[in-house]
């Protein structure tokens, strides 16, 4: 057989997916499996979006332009505008979804052997993107005890050598919910100027910031103009996951002309999507606001309802819809594996994703998971009553 | 300003793109200008294939698989059953574009260093998905005097070296139209065999043989089982450039656990896309066949009128849509440009695709352009015609 690639042998399977073949077996047995292991929305797509594909003239389905339509750039400057984010339609490329937008800037920026410093635990792809680029991803470890915050500023500079190219942090983070300050943005902006480095930042959470916390775009960052890149997405703002519609946002045109040349590559983001998308911008803001009171609640239940259980540990953040918990068990993998393969009550279940998966550095978040609440209410409540009764059940459980 | 990384810079525009501001100001002049370069059909997409998205119940755009839908799948695999070419359904992945089948099967086999042997001219974003992926692509020149046929296949194992992983095809071929004989697949079978390597085919063109000729899959060569891979897409096949739904096919196992990887890396492929491919299968064969009858005239009118051009050279080709032409002049991008800003005939000019873009080896084709007769009949003569009077004009012809 001829080889495969060492970088595709090392790819790391997806910390969300690894116990999906245990989560088919409780299935296949009758369980009622509570998904918390993945970021899917259960929250309606705006129904206007699907209207407008359903309306669109699609005679020939032909190609957009490699870096979108004009109309959706257009658009999408106007609704950065309206979160206070002053870009032009020219600072944007349309790409399918914020996995390729991950993959042009980190293309466009890093050669192989290239390091990108990454506060751990982070949304487990950037190392399947970084690995595919040969880039080779430097974790700071944030502390669960400080609800993830960022990590001591020396900590970054100390890591920082010749191959150094990014800075890449995720805000509000998936796979924390934490919610950069305004202070720790700006120790980020003055690292990066300072060695000259990009500060790349994934913001598809931008309107899942809680509890009147505001989230603070790079963009806004004075002194960045050709340093920040920003990451971007449909998938959770309005529930389109499956649209696979994202944009990359850059000042520094030199950036966008080299990213341009990846997207021309590919030729054109899905078209369909962008209509959807296009119409997704005009939904009231009453939307989000719904969305926004909907998931404050979800967490509280789910946090709360964690840290009622003994020994359990699990900051309460400020964004985005995911969260970890640290749990008094031996090693959350198998544990993960045992409430899917072991576990039942009322024949149902959890299946949530080890966090181990998410630090890049060996043996970190062993006995933590993430948990996402993309769940109704009612759900969770089962959901926290499932975990405490599992925790009581399971055989390497110590307080 | 931070560094853009070396590949970034080295990756080179589009052959097709390059010359759009002139085009741009040529319509802004006023000009009507036919589009040669660019293979967008003007063909009607299936109307049950948008008829199907517009009557999906999508409440929520939902991420799919990311190895793609199992009943689309299922359905591709009985497509290609229906063409002779019998896979499982767990023997392809779907992507987003044959784009990103490109992406993944180069990932998946090679590293940073690796080679890729192509016979050139050859659809120039597999340079750019080269560059990306780190490889080297190590170009074998096919002869236009051939008809861009096969080059030998020792000039072929001279090139293999230790860094060699596979040997790449595009048949019938863009942008030469080339359909390979079943004896030159053979010779590529026997020599990867013999030296280990991957076959790699893009069969997007697949039902576009014309003539009573018959297109051969790479997927029905005896021996091939672990060395085979093929990239396809809907978007030719159905006029569906815009919804960026491909696949990887290949039967070697791990080479597919690795291919996943990567595709779970990027979540999913685009959902509602997905849909109207899957609608698409069901067209009914006279579809096909129409296109077909299309196509041939086409072909003809362009290939015949560009052959009673005095100092013009095409080969007419049995595949695909797009010829490769010699002209009689001193530099074809020199000429390109000059159609698009100092020629016009009834305020009409042409816009064509300069060939050296298509080749590796430096120095090629610089005569030759890159035509795609994706225009109606009536358009094309006059295409003809505009070529005949611009070669009579312009100021470098040579006979």
């Amino acid at each position: 057989m001829p080889a495969i690639s060492l970088k595709g042998q090392t790819m790391p399977e997806s910390p969300i997916r690894k116990l999906a073949p245990f989560a088919e077996a409780a299935k296949f047995q009758g369980k009622e499996v509570f998904h918390l292991n993945i970021g899917q929305p259960d929250i309606k797509t705006p129904p206007e979006a699907i209207e407008a594909v359903r309306k669109a003239d699609l005679d020939v389905l032909s190609y957009s332009p490699s870096e979108g339509f004009a109309s959706y750039r257009k658009a999408l400057a106007a609704y950065y505008a309206k979160n206070g984010i002053h870009i032009n339609s020219e600072d944007l490329i349309v790409t399918t979804g914020g996995s390729e937008a991950i993959l042009f800037a980190m293309g466009a920026i890093c050669d192989p052997g290239d390091e990108v410093i990454i506060p751990e635990p982070f949304y487990a792809n950037y190392n399947g993107f970084s690995i595919n680029a040969g880039v080779h991803v430097v974790p700071v470890t944030a502390q669960i005890e400080d609800g993830f915050a960022l990590p001591p500023i020396e900590d970054f500079e100390a890591l920082i050598t010749p191959n150094t190219r990014a800075i890449m942090i995720c805000n509000p983070g998936n796979p924390t919910g934490y919610l950069y300050k305004p202070s720790e943005l700006e120790a980020l902006r003055d690292l990066v100027i300072k060695h000259d480095l990009y500060l790349i930042a994934d913001e598809v959470y931008r309107e899942f910031a809680y509890d009147d916390n505001f989230h603070q775009s790079i963009l806004n960052l004075e002194g960045l103009q050709e340093n920040a890149i920003v990451i971007d997405s449909v998938s959770k703002r309005y529930s389109m996951c499956g649209a696979r519609i994202g944009c990359v946002i850059s000042r520094n045109s030199a950036l966008n002309a080299t990213m341009l040349k990846f997207a021309q590559a590919r030729l054109s983001p899905p078209t369909m999507a962008q209509i959807a998308a296009e119409a997704a911008l005009e939904v009231d803001p009453s939307y989000y606001e719904e969305v926004k009171a909907e998931y404050t609640r979800r967490r509280d239940i789910l946090v709360d309802g964690l840290n009622s259980i003994e020994g359990v540990f699990c900051p309460k953040p400020a964004g985005a819809f995911y969260v970890i918990a640290q749990l008094p068990v031996d090693n959350a993998e198998r544990f993960a594996q045992w409430l899917l393969s072991a576990f039942s009550h009322d024949n149902k279940t959890l299946m949530v994703a080890p966090a181990e998966g998410f630090y890049a550095t060996p043996g970190m978040g062993q006995t933590q998971v993430r948990l996402a609440y993309v769940l109704e209410q009612e759900k969770l409540v089962q959901c926290v009553e499932l975990m405490r009764l599992a925790l009581q059940e399971y055989p390497g459980t110590h307080y």
